[in-house]
């Protein structure tokens, strides 16, 4: 076994090789059950370290009043509204509490992860879901529009994308409760009416926008770095039945909007700067405004993972967003573009990331070429959609800036039927 | 002159008659230039109400704290979430304060209307925009699809709605930047970029929801007016020629996000409960849960002033949401039939509101053919789209429950290019 390095080691037990070691440090918000409101904490190991309960032990000195009152708030609206030096002065000063160095006294307030309640890790302001893979985009063209080029006319001059429902976005656990709505119907009949048939997941990576821009702004790509404070895993949940009937002309709407699943720990960009790659090539070149100049792809392995009620979690998918056709910067450069202000809390997501491979794909519609082909599960079942009581659960892995093992905050749900 | 019976008649000096009389009482957030934050009024004739400040005055006995805290707050959404009982206590207690009985002892507090700062009434969450008005759907099929039946497959069957950006919901008075983005290209050709040639209004009313409601929960048509608390004017500005290249497939985006104006003042359902008129007959039979109980459209005459800078107003185009086919009420219903959860503020629009005859149109595009049967104005000029420096000023009229004038609070906004 490797020797972790002295500057990458937690004096946290188990915090080394954990995914949530001294080289992650991802954001959360949690109630410790005591009765007070949300507070902001730090994941390390199986721990969450309680921010104002650690400015208040003088844990993490040296900060800004300013830094000091962010981390006394509920959640990561505050500090993410600082700006970036506030957000890397923050990161070194809990770097340092919670590393195995000479300058920590281990007075950081830990509580075990598993005693207190998760809630959102931020505010959601604004959600836009993109549709950033082409394998993903040419998957769905095929199946929802045969008759067409599955790529649509503008698709590879802009990354396209469009408003999700930020009052349903919820934090990883929350339970599903299986949408009802309108489906296509025979000629001449009245649409079907019931619970959907077609329940999905879409596998998506978030970015959180930390800064508020005024109307008229356009961000551009070079300067993304200076508004995207994190990522996290989404889960997009798709009613596919609901989603083709509705859909024409403007848009995805009943069919997305009852859920859409984030992770509880929001992954510091500068926790996964080394894991930020260049997407493939792009032809024919697009417009000035979105010309890439870093590369803003993430390379990580992303599993999903089907447990049926009472059975064995086994995995059903492995993809990779590096290969996205259109990247974080240019989406939210695309985005305001026209001048569309951004606010702290802002989330865009890749939309669903796909590979070209059989279990690479990032949604049940593609694994199951819209139920034609099954999943045969271990224990004999098979699976088109999702059923009640299925619970699916994605998880994304990579090695931190020292080599240890970095795990993004998982986000999961099960399925339950409408009361 | 009709004598304004004693119920109506308010101290208040030009109100009766103003639109804004005792019958009316909308509610606005407004900052009156020394230095405090926004609070609550409500508008009686060229004044404001400052209703923070005639609770500590007196003016407003018999409150519940649970009231008197919501009136000392900044906006709406502390009274809104008190719900129906709550508001309407507040309304009956306002009307004896701004009313001549003898129970008003006229010590209100008032501020000059124009010496204030306005600010949004409420504070957005999730914005839907709906597609409600038949007319405006199939001009809009004949110019986008020309190829295809105007209306779509679903339209007749269910309220097509998308969300829309909230972050962008701007109060009246805002300045309009020319949005820029890429728009259809020739064949071959990349897109062309630029500021939008094709800037556009759409005339909206907006209906503000007031409660919280959990997740997998449904509103039933029947109880809407629990969670409906008033309505505002809304022009949702458009970029057609953006919004025509990127629409396909996930609908509209940047041709919409870069603002969405609403008036100042949101008029309770309960001054215009007296407008409320069923939509037209729907054919074929709609599904149950979207079958009307109560009726949920509103008789409103609403005008469309067009100011060229420099120039002169004239009305370009006079419509009325009264016979929309989706109503309020079925567009609430459906967007939370897959027990999508609401949240205090949000805002449900119809869509652009059109009649049948030329100018009853609610956009440019539909009053114009797309440019091609530009408008003639008084001053000999034309126009397709806007111009920059042009004002679009969105006013609406009844009577009040008494007989006397009512005017929604307008909507208005200049078109600047952008910088």
């Amino acid at each position: 076994m490797a020797v972790v390095s002295a500057a990458a080691r937690s004096w946290v037990r188990g915090a080394d090789r954990s995914g949530f070691g001294l080289g992650h440090l991802p954001y959360g918000s949690f109630l410790d059950g005591a009765g007070g409101g949300a507070r902001l904490g730090v994941r390390i190991g199986e721990f969450v370290c309680d921010l104002a309960a650690s400015v208040d032990a003088g844990a993490l000195g040296g900060l800004s009043d300013a830094e000091n009152a962010a981390l006394r708030s509920p959640n990561l609206n505050a500090l993410m509204a600082l700006g970036r030096p506030a957000w890397r002065s923050v990161r070194a000063c809990v770097k340092r509490a919670l590393g195995d160095g000479e300058r920590s006294d281990r007075s950081a307030v830990l509580l075990a992860v598993d005693e207190v309640k998760i809630a959102l890790p931020f505010t959601p302001a604004d959600y836009i879901d993109g549709y950033a893979s082409r394998e993903h985009t040419e998957h769905l063209g095929q199946l929802f529009r045969p008759d067409e080029d599955p790529l649509p006319a503008n698709w590879l001059h802009l990354p396209v994308g469009y408003h999700g429902r930020a009052g349903t976005v919820v934090v990883s656990g929350t339970e599903i409760i299986r949408p009802r709505g309108q489906s296509s119907p025979d000629n001449g009949d009245p649409p079907p009416f019931g619970p959907t048939a077609k329940l999905d997941i879409e596998v998506e990576l978030g970015f959180i926008n930390a800064l508020d821009t005024p109307l008229g702004f356009s961000v551009p790509v070079r300067a993304v770095g200076e508004h995207i404070f994190g990522i996290v895993l989404v889960n997009d949940w798709s009613a596919r039945d609901i989603q083709s009937w509705e859909y024409r002309p403007l848009g995805p709407f009943l069919g997305k909007s009852f859920a859409t699943s984030i992770a509880a720990w929001v992954t510091p960009i500068d926790a996964v700067e080394h894991l930020r790659v260049h997407g493939p090539k792009q032809d024919p070149p697009v417009l000035d405004y979105l010309t890439r100049t870093e590369p803003w792809n993430f390379d990580l392995q992303i599993q999903v993972w089907l447990t049926p009620s009472g059975g064995q979690s086994e995995l059903i998918s492995t993809t990779n967003p590096k290969n996205l056709y259109w990247d974080a910067a240019q989406q939210l450069a695309h985005a305001t573009i026209n001048g569309a202000a951004l606010r702290t809390g802002d989330m865009h997501a890749t939309g669903t990331i796909s590979g070209t491979a059989h279990r690479t794909e990032g949604s049940l519609i593609e694994l199951t070429r819209d139920g034609q082909q099954p999943l045969s599960l271990n224990d004999g079942a098979q699976r088109t959609y999702l059923q009640d009581g299925d619970n699916v659960r994605l998880t994304a892995t990579a090695l931190d800036a020292h080599g240890q093992p970095l795990t993004l905050g998982p986000v999961e749900g099960t399925i339950k039927p409408p009361s």
